[in-house]
């Protein structure tokens, strides 16, 4: 048998994952609102064969958002253009579950998955903003497990949705004049807690029966929607030990659940920079570091700490004891608050680490370095791979791809060729069977 | 003075615009859902240099619908993808103002206006399925006149958010460390009858200020509609005298609402069949009519009719002096009344012509013939150009580019080389000025 292999992807975010990646000098200064950067970046990612490219999103901006926040492209607009200059990659958008119909995502997703060609990967969230409920015509934005609640269903509708053609059901016979067999077109009639949505879904099925299923949540609600509901699992742990407390509790939920736990990838987030050396690639870090301006460090702490006012705190001690709860993210809060905890970082330390790795875990080193810094968490049960998360774009990725991509590689730990043409071939997915829904036709 | 100009758009429709146009064998049997198909028909339409290729939209079907209609690509992905593959056609997507959120609205078309470079176009529907309402958790679609009310304040929070960031407002200075100047950073703070959308849209403001408004109204209050709001309208007379009525009314009525006429282009839809002679061109279009199966041809017509019941009619009849109410759309279906009694047609002649132009007219004839017909309905104020319903594809779109296209040139009447970049550039329409919304910064 073919030994395990490694799954990876790559946030893929203009000018860099970084909060001053636009200021580096490698990078175009409006890298994340230009096309042509981002499919240079598609290519890239394809030469390395990864797995998957996946764009994030957000539904609101204020004047202290990174700036990858103030204007983006809308993911789903993105990938497709990116699916008519790559020919391999899976392409992976983010979509709220709050703010969006279900018939409307069930139809661009599988639209994308046709369109790509069985590449498509829907990253289900539920928004975590407050403001963004102000866009969409709303007073409040519901809590945190009614959001969970809703995207359950929301799934589901989505998912009887792709169930309307059964794969056969377009015969399309020419001479007969039968463009389908009425018996194998149904309707989902979902007449549920927040949604009633009739179909049919006016799009075949999806090539990969559906787009695969892509969720991070990490609050124990989120933890079982995805356990439930997703195929890749992206996570933010820091550690080893946390992050195979996590794998274990995912994959033994799932079993609980009925589901084949091999079925469900956990790709932690991990940001890799490459030197000839550590000190090198530490170096680096550093300079990008050192681009950071304190107003802004401070005001993405806020945000990632669920919205907390930190204006009144010392910012060279401790977080105190006792924090007030805030209505945003927060098990991303928690995470962040045991980083501190764990450090013993001040506020402003914290804010240059969040602020720079966005909560996610940073690696240093040669490109053998690297190599077996991931090989040690996907070969003791920590992931299943890694999403890529590059703190400036192109040469930081470029080197990922041309140095560690190799010795990766070498050890055949991840592929050296595409074996196949869908997203779900290349993270060893099945296909999902038909579900029958009610016929159309009585 | 340059000469006065023909604007041509595409109503680019898979396989053919024609309800048995799947059955032709030239075509691809699945040319509704072929993404190489429309990438290949995009790039004729452009070798044409034809201003815009439209794409249209359903959002429900049913066992009886237009093939087109059962399965589909979703407008905006399947434009967003097409970017990729030209390089000046303007790309125009039909989107409801019923089912959709106007921040998820404004922020797809200021995308697909910075990924395709400045070719975006919105071609506004209010929908008029019943159908579709129930995709939608609603019980029942608004009524016709509602449905404009909402489009009319959907529109009107689609452009503040288009007006959130002034065109110099993201200055990029990577020395100085500032991504944007925050005074030029506006937020809608919309709140309406419909619709509360505070704002500011996370993306910068589109190429084209604006992507180009499109519009088919042509009941009283969609008309009323579309001389406040399109820059080009759709529309499907079937005379030169009604042309002409529509278009001198449609001008007035935007010159008394203070706009320039010259910048409301009205596209009448027109499937041109090309042959050696006008007999060869007549004959190609039988052998396509008779394609069409009585079943689906009358239940074409009776979707037409805007759902009116057919089963207790004589086929081979007249339609009778009074017509049961419904509540489809009810300007196309006077247009489809007047059609039938003009012509004395009984409803089996009726859905024959109706299913097959579905609406639109038809002309017959050696590539100087059509080129004739086009030039009189420009030359005599019934249209600032076309809409072109191809039948069926590709063979009969090849044939109006490669023969009918090079007449309209050495006749003055169609550019020879794209001149601009965008699609407003081809139509001929100024970029909207910046309009100041409140300052987010106080």
């Amino acid at each position: 048998m073919a030994k395990r292999q490694m799954s990876l992807g790559v946030f893929m975010m203009g000018s860099g994952h970084h909060i001053a990646a636009w200021r580096h000098p490698n990078t175009p200064q409006n890298g994340y609102e230009n096309i042509d950067f981002y499919k240079e970046l598609a290519k890239i990612a394809e030469r390395g064969k990864l797995d998957m490219l996946f764009i994030s999103d957000a539904l609101s901006l204020t004047e202290k958002s990174h700036p990858s926040e103030m204007v983006r492209f809308e993911p789903l607009t993105l990938i497709s253009a990116l699916s008519a200059v790559t020919e391999k990659i899976g392409l992976v958008a983010t979509v709220s579950t709050t703010y969006n119909e279900p018939f409307n995502v069930a139809r661009k997703f599988a639209s994308i998955d046709h369109v790509s060609k069985g590449r498509a990967g829907w990253n289900i969230v539920t928004s975590y903003y407050e403001n963004d409920a102000y866009n969409f015509s709303k007073s409040s934005h519901p809590e945190h497990d009614e959001r969970y609640a809703i995207a359950e269903e929301f799934v589901e509708v989505v998912k009887k949705l792709w169930n309307s053609w059964e794969d056969d059901a377009l015969i399309r016979d020419k001479e007969a004049g039968v463009y389908f067999q009425k018996d194998k077109l149904h309707t989902a009639n979902h007449i549920g807690k927040y949604f009633q949505v009739k179909g049919p879904l006016n799009a075949s099925r999806p090539i990969q029966g559906h787009p695969v299923l892509i969720q991070a949540g990490s609050s124990p609600r989120g933890k079982r929607f995805a356990a439930k509901t997703a195929e890749v699992i992206f996570t933010a742990q820091q550690t080893l030990e946390e992050a195979q407390a996590f794998y274990r509790d995912i994959k033994e939920t799932a079993k609980r659940l009925g589901r084949n736990p091999d079925h469900i990838k956990i790709l932690p987030g991990v940001s890799p920079i490459v030197g000839r050396t550590e000190e090198e690639a530490r170096a680096k870090y550093e300079e990008l570091q050192n681009l950071i301006p304190e107003d802004i460090g401070l005001a993405f702490l806020s945000d990632y700490l669920g919205g907390l006012d930190l204006s009144h705190y010392d910012l060279d001690r401790e977080l105190p004891d006792e924090i007030p709860a805030t209505n945003g993210n927060q098990s991303r809060r928690q995470l962040i608050i045991d980083l501190a905890r764990r450090e013993k970082l001040t506020i402003r330390q914290l804010y240059k680490k969040v602020a720079g790795a966005r909560g996610h875990r940073l690696i240093f080193g040669s490109p053998e370095q690297i190599a077996d810094q991931l090989q040690e968490w996907f070969n003791q049960e920590a992931a299943d791979g890694f999403n890529l998360l590059i703190p400036y774009y192109p040469t930081l990725f470029e080197e990922f791809i041309d140095q560690v991509i190799p010795v990766l590689q070498q050890r055949g730990l991840f592929r050296k060729e595409y074996e196949g043409n869908h997203l779900r071939d290349h993270l060893g997915l099945p296909r999902p069977e038909f579900v029958p829904q009610s016929l159309v036709s009585q």
